[in-house]
């Protein structure tokens, strides 16, 4: 494909793939320092109780202990998200709230002393009766969790567009279905690690984290400390999802112990701990009501929705968001109702995982579409086309969408699938099904910090030419932005891509970025990277400019060489005028930085989360259920994805293959699940069980042409938007193979079989 | 003292003081990378031979062993210090020339293996004559070491500058005196040490230097790379002195053993290595004439030089010409000449010392000079003061002194000394000397790279105001440079020291910057710290200025506030101005670079080394002198410095204190001893006294008030300039104390005993 461009485009090797393959690359675990205490967190073993006394002191007495902090260490400030719903503190004051919260922390010389001084911290609790059935948080006799909100209710959404009642009233088909979706939790290879230490009034904090910068606002808002005094730095990162994204008692309790010993204080959570601090999917009970025309045509949604938030607010205010918003996205209708409560429950909080609550609704809208075409007796995917969204449009709640190539690609993947021949002729047993997905490029709304750019980046150019190095604070977690964004500085200073270096997410040495969330980076980190390349473009062109007798507005440089354009014979070296500027200008830097345009419709919450572009996907699956035993057998899928231009094909790909393999694992095996004390009863890899790579499916990852206006290059994302398609694509093919229709995920050997046991029944 | 500044001038804390006392800071020597393998060189143990053959295929089949390498294995370009006299290979190809000099080099997995292996390999050598005598090197019958350079001559120096015979034609009195300088060595404290990676054909190298970007050049153009493709970076520095600002065999063996082993390579020095390394002080006979008027001002010197290089040129092209050219500097004469040959010996090469070839110089005219008070019958301290420059002349060799407060530091000296009263006073056995000293403030011409600004900078402030980070090439080897930078940069930006961050001479992420050498980094780091400093003040003043409702000319800022100069409670913080700054226009970058300005006067050579600014210095110490033994104990030392604006007066004393001690172990203690064969006697610090911390006296470090106009903030040097003085400052004590003029270095008790045995037989 030459479409003009030198370096992006194509899928050139990772930046880190060396270091990674070779283990060379130093993840926060891995880090030592001279003097460094290991710290980890008490927590509470009751969903719900009263704190009578917490006694440290046999634990104090330990040898080799050098700190043990409770609450009254540390500020007592609140916490969370959403500066509307702080709701969290370092250490529990009055009352525990899910068996898994945070009582007290120890740092010691080494991992055995912390374990056994742990054990040693008396805590007397009063416990209380639990709430961990989100169907009764909001219930009169419910007690509260938070006496700041009443009948548990965090957060709670109501919108209306149009006339729904009306559409419905008009309506040829009415049809209501009721989802669940469960609580899954995303299981990054890396575990959550922080080392601390002060320096004075300094603080640094070595984090696996997908955003150091809003890391460092939330450590110093909780410190009290300047921003300027707290510097947060990422290594490599293994893994996040989603649940990297918030702060963690990991820093909290560490920068505190570390404050106290006056030494470094590395913390860490053990995969059990990963799975209590948890933040991953929320339990979704989904109501959806659909009203069409004759023909199928969409008149009106009505999505009544309820989240089970667990015990805090986390990152659930935006999943709650999410979860309806987006719905709107990839088919096109006019009236839309949308009633959201997320309720708290003595549960570990949910947060944010790839898709940030969008990827159930989207399984129970695809659900709920595959039976309004079974009401017609229409092809899944004529239903689909009938209602795809065109590009140009606006959302009934007032989301602008530019490109959007979605028809071509249902219909590529209807094609390449051989979906019209496959889709009456499979034998018994086998199914295919579709589900189609959209995603935002980047929140319009910052998580935080409202009236900053969202991205900067600075490009220095070394002395000679030969190197070049990028700053960014976004943030690569195993992605690959790192890559991605060094060919977009490349390709807009016209230099090589193996030539840039790239210093990311260290809140000092990098300028600020949102980080790695609400698939940002590409479209927004990118745009910042593109106008800092365009930036030390048009310095050394300037230059360049004389010497050539030309003006700068006749020059171009590609490939480091920079060109008369009408005469390209006409020419000097990027090295050349690189050096030329370093000696009479000095450092040659260039710099970019991206505020979204303004993107609210004019209703309250238009603004919110609304983003510069939408990706699209169509995603189709065949599968085998056997009718003894409900045992799903993924064997194949396409994918065929609207991403706008594709900045490295290769890393684009794995994106894809990995977003469909983890919307596997949720569709037929994730599930986390409590006994009836609120206590996770899978909290590990072996019961929890996440696909591995021989579960993996033939997979075959297309694209569609497309283009993004609102985006530098065109670009749009990818990483979150492919998992919002399989989960509801897989259970449109279980549908076809097996006739039952399982309404709760994870679609279990168990739910299946006894479905089909009472459909034999029946 | 306050003098308009708000951060320079300030003994601020030093910016890794926690870092370094905590032990945290992390060495070259300190690093380790997953399957790093540990190289060792093996050096030859003859000082002169032919290599017949090499057979490394015992060492091969060590077990552990992942590669062996010789000449064979390296490119055979040849390198050194000045493309003129580009001598030395990777490895010895024909003979070698040195005990010490280069073989081959293993690398395996373990030390011990490494050690076993090198045993493990069998050269053939034929042993010719060696030349370790530097007085015969140039004699007929003697052999060359490199045929290029015929008799042995590395460098010759014949400068000639007004007419010195008729000077002393017409002098009232001329002297001529002999005096010897030994060899002597640096020591620092941390070993030399490199840790070389390949990612495909690009180079990493982790590097205990005193230049990363000097290092990069050479990397790059020894193995054929583009600069790009070599990252050389720095970690924390346990002192250089000179002695590690040249590529080691350790960064070019152990590039090609990572290379050919495809894994990381540690490298290091043993202490004995360090010594067979050398590249410390020049062995150097010198001879001086010194016509003077009947009232002691000089007329005209002749100084007729020679230095033993040992086997290479290394940076002794540098040493040779500042051996005499700095001579000139303290006293104000208009007929000079200077002859110098540094020849080869089959000894190792010999480098830059902390001084660079002119502390033993110094250490000769000043005794000479007490000489001819003597003869004169005129107080030391009278005749050095009517000889003194004097502020805005010209030397004979046509270096142009801007600021000098020379007369102001020896009366400073003579009266914090209590110099008139000591005198003549002085009970037996105890007396008192005076030396001056002068230096340059960085050199005119570069190293290398001629055509390049000799640094630069950059410096980023944090999206709301409440950090900033400066990038610098500039090299802190211990002497404290990333704090007076961090101190240059907030007070140009108005801003405060403690946030500000540093990164430091990473080639790539720190713009170029030729490193800690000739006491540059102050002015001309500096000086590119400053323009960056204030190119952050001007952005920010640009935007303020609509909002205040003044021009920017009206405005200045300080101490984070930006205000009206004429009215300063009209005011904004910069805090405020930085984030609305990051909100409009991006991240705040700011930049600079420095040239220094052309130099040289009209005759060959005179552009060679001057520099922008020299520093002096006088300095007195008393002795006393144990007329049995020898045994000199030097009881207190009294240095008074022109450094120019002081920036941090706690690591200015430091750097005079530390100047001293090493001053003071090199004129009584240190010298590298040889045996007939040419082994070093005394490789190791047990038997290579370099003072301790007990040995220091009590010592007193003042300054006089200085300014300089051709400086940032009117800076000069201190690291290297108050080494000069020292040597000349105790030989004229002992000299006082005992009635012997030792003229040789170090001044022994043996030296002393045997003297004044002569002095009693006479």
């Amino acid at each position: 494909m030459n479409d003009g461009y030198n370096v992006i485009g194509k899928s050139v090797g990772r930046i880190d793939g060396k270091v990674k393959v070779t283990g060379q690359a130093k993840y926060t675990g891995d880090l030592r320092f001279p003097g460094m205490l290991v710290g980890k967190i008490l927590t509470s073993p009751y969903a719900h109780a009263r704190i009578l006394s917490i006694d440290t002191s046999e634990a104090e007495k330990l040898p080799g202990v050098k700190a043990v902090i409770t609450h009254k260490d540390v500020p007592s400030l609140k916490y969370g998200i959403s500066p509307a719903r702080w709701d969290e503190n370092i250490f529990c004051i009055e009352k525990v709230l899910f068996v898994g919260d945070k009582i007290a922390a120890v740092a010691a010389v080494d991992e055995e002393t912390v374990y056994k001084a742990l054990k040693l911290i008396k805590v007397e609790y009063e416990v209380l009766p639990a709430v961990l059935d989100p169907l009764k948080a909001m219930d009169e006799d419910t007690p509260w969790l938070h006496a700041e909100y009443p009948h548990n209710i965090n957060t709670e959404i109501h919108q209306d567009f149009g006339n729904v009642e009306k559409a419905f009233a008009e309506s040829f088909h009415v049809r209501t279905d009721r989802f669940v979706g469960q609580r899954a939790y995303q299981s990054p290879i890396e575990p959550h690690s922080a080392i601390s230490m002060w320096d004075g009034d300094k603080l640094t904090v070595y984090s696996s984290t997908q955003s150091p910068h809003y890391f460092q606002y939330y450590i110093a808002r909780q410190f009290g400390l300047p921003m300027g005094n707290v510097r947060v730095l990422k290594t490599y990162i293994g893994g996040g999802f989603g649940g990297k994204l918030e702060p963690t008692g990991l820093e909290f309790a560490g920068a505190a112990l570390a404050k106290i010993t006056g030494r470094p204080v590395r913390m860490f959570y053990d995969r059990h701990e990963m799975f209590a601090h948890n933040r991953g999917r929320h339990r979704q009970y989904m109501e959806l009501k659909t009203g069409v025309d004759k023909d199928g045509k969409i008149l009106g949604v009505y999505a009544n929705f309820l989240m089970d938030g667990g015990a805090y607010t986390s990152l659930g205010v935006a999943s709650a968001y999410y979860a309806g918003a987006l719905l709107t996205i990839p088919y096109d209708f006019a009236n839309y109702r949308f009633d959201m409560y997320r309720v708290y429950t003595n549960l570990p909080a949910c947060g944010a995982q790839r898709g940030h609550g969008h990827p159930q609704p989207r399984f129970a809208f695809e659900s709920h579409m595959d039976n309004i075409a079974h009401d017609l007796r229409l092809d899944p995917i004529e239903l689909r086309l009938r209602n795809a969204r065109k590009p140009g449009t606006i959302t009934p709640n007032e989301f602008k969408v530019n490109s959007c190539a979605l028809e071509a690609a249902v219909e590529k993947a209807r094609a390449i699938s051989n979906w019209d021949e496959k889709r009456n002729n499979l034998p018994k047993g086998r199914g295919i099904g579709i589900g189609l997905g959209a995603f935002v490029s980047g929140a319009g709304y910052p998580i935080y910090r409202t009236n900053l750019p969202h991205a900067a980046a600075i490009i220095k150019v070394n002395e000679d030419g030969s190197s070049a190095t990028l700053y960014t604070g976004a943030v690569d977690i195993g992605q690959g932005s790192d890559t991605v964004l060094c060919q977009m500085a490349a390709e807009a200073m016209g230099y090589t891509f193996e030539k840039m270096t790239i210093v990311s997410a260290d809140t000092e040495a990098a300028p600020h970025d949102f980080g790695a969330y609400a698939s940002r980076q590409t479209l927004m980190s990118g745009a910042a990277v593109k106008q800092a390349g365009e930036d030390v473009k048009k310095q050394l062109l300037e230059l360049a400019a004389p010497s050539l007798g030309i003006n700068v507005a006749e020059l171009d440089c590609r490939d480091e060489v920079i060109y008369v354009k009408k005469s390209p014979e006409q020419q000097r070296t990027f090295a050349e005028v690189a050096r030329e500027f370093f000696v009479k200008k000095g450092p040659l830097v260039g710099k970019g930085s991206y505020t979204p345009p303004k993107l609210g419709g004019k209703f309250k919450g238009a603004a919110v989360g609304t983003s510069p572009a939408y990706s699209f996907a169509a995603q189709v699956t065949e599968v085998a259920v056997d009718p003894e035993t409900g045992e799903v057998n993924v064997l194949e899928a396409w994918d065929v994805h609207d991403c706008g231009k594709v900045i490295n094909p290769a890393l684009l790909h794995a994106q894809v293959h990995g977003a469909f393999f983890m919307g596997m694992g949720e569709s037929v095996w994730e599930e986390v699940l409590f006994d009836e004390n609120g206590k996770i009863l899978n909290a590990n890899l072996s019961d929890y069980r996440v696909p591995t790579a021989l579960d993996m499916p033939q997979f075959h990852s297309e694209l569609v042409d497309s283009y993004e206006p609102n985006a530098p290059w065109g670009v749009k994302e990818v990483g979150e938007g492919a998992t919002t398609p399989t989960m509801g694509s897989i259970a449109n093919a279980i549908y076809h193979a097996s006739g039952v229709r399982i309404k709760s995920l994870p679609i279990s050997p168990e739910k299946i079989w006894r479905a089909l046991k009472e459909q034999r029944e029946e």
